[in-house]
């Protein structure tokens, strides 16, 4: 059983603002979730779950963690997700990572607005071993049901945070920038070193001019087709393959 | 004025069942209808919009094509968006290139069901001037709206076709095939001749055992961090960086 004012308080945790207040998220499906219980140091609050689902996974449930068996339908009314999964879980939010000091290639994502294009880079980040990524205060958020989705959980593990980018840049002074941008060098091109910076902007608008500090490496992905642009997390990923492999 | 038996047929147009009977296909938004009227050989049977967006662009429009004026509510409920766009175009459908002669790199595609991901897939394809893309017969269909939108229209200028996969492959015995696995060589030592096929299969369950042709070459991402996959538009477009970079 699912009360009514636990539907209404786990549908409140789509807003940010509820998220932040309680420091709580929701993860949903089968692989998030137990990957979380086998492998993440994060503490789960609650779980819901079907009857089936636990019998199954009942031996990896911490004790802290309280445990509700619910019908597919109640767990439809909890859930963000077209399709009910099995198992929903609230999770105490990571803190974010100190972002004073910075190794191998961090991510500076600017404006980034698509929740499943920031899901998408998360989880890319997650497969070339970003170290962390920062993002501007007008980045989606991380913790938004939508890109905890498309993440496939990835959000659970890549250190992320929010902060003013520019200040960030600035204090770093001595870490290279290489900025997405249409009129770079090729990416096929660089050779970076790290700790190093790659900034990647808003889908429509680019990188913000104001964080393209003097010295500032402007990076392309050459083109030889037609289309007028790509699509943010694609061009980040493509960046990241390129210089995880060029960085030394 | 739009007629209710206009938004019927429109909406119609959503199941690939009434695109294909017509050969009619729905194309939303300004940026799209406006390049397909400057640069597109397709014909545009009618065009619904704004008295605003018909002012701006009406001299850009061909005498056989029908306009309609409409006020912005009437757009809305024509549309597949979830914003009401200024303009949206009925077009009648490209004829599937001839799968027979192959030529640079072909991007093959197998059960690729997302049509987000199919769609950022063909724009990344025209991004990297990919002579065609040749789909499973059960991967989502090109001109289903929301792919057209998130191919930003890009599913104009790529020749597109479905046929059995299986059969295309065996009928180019001597072309190189590449196919997207977990376990294959790394992308970044593979140097590749032209004409080639790309293989990318589908987001959960990888590429199909039967089309592993002998002679098959298995190609990878290198993965440094911890997530399990890539989704599929970010693997094919890391792919397709290297194939189009290393291919003479």
């Amino acid at each position: 059983m699912v009360t009514r004012s636990e539907i209404k308080y786990i549908q409140s945790l789509g807003d940010k603002k509820a998220r932040d207040q309680d420091g709580v998220v929701v993860a949903e499906g089968d692989k998030i979730v137990t990957e979380l219980l086998n492998e993440s140091p994060l503490q789960i609050k609650k779980i819901y779950a079907t009857q089936h689902w636990i019998s199954d996974n009942g031996h990896l449930i911490p004790d802290a963690c309280t445990v509700a068996a619910l019908e597919e339908e109640e767990l439809q009314k909890l859930s963000f997700l077209v399709s009910p999964p099995s198992v929903i879980a609230l999770v105490l939010k990571p803190n974010p990572p100190s972002v004073n000091t910075v190794h191998g290639i961090s991510l500076l994502l600017d404006q980034i607005q698509d929740p499943g294009n920031l899901g998408t880079i998360i989880r890319t980040c997650d497969w070339f071993g970003v170290s962390q990524i920062v993002c501007s205060a007008d980045t989606a958020d991380a913790f938004n049901p939508k890109v905890i989705q498309s993440s496939m959980g990835s959000v659970f593990r890549v250190p992320i945070s929010y902060t003013d980018l520019n200040q960030f840049i600035q204090q770093h002074p001595t870490v290279p920038l290489y900025a997405a941008l249409l009129d770079g060098q090729p990416i096929t091109n660089v050779q970076c070193k790290k700790p190093c910076f790659l900034l990647v902007g808003n889908e429509s608008r680019g990188v913000s001019e104001k964080l393209l500090r003097s010295g500032v490496q402007k990076i392309t992905i050459p083109r030889v087709g037609k289309a007028e642009s790509l699509n943010a997390a694609v061009a980040s990923a493509i960046l990241l393959s390129w210089l995880s492999q060029s960085a030394t």
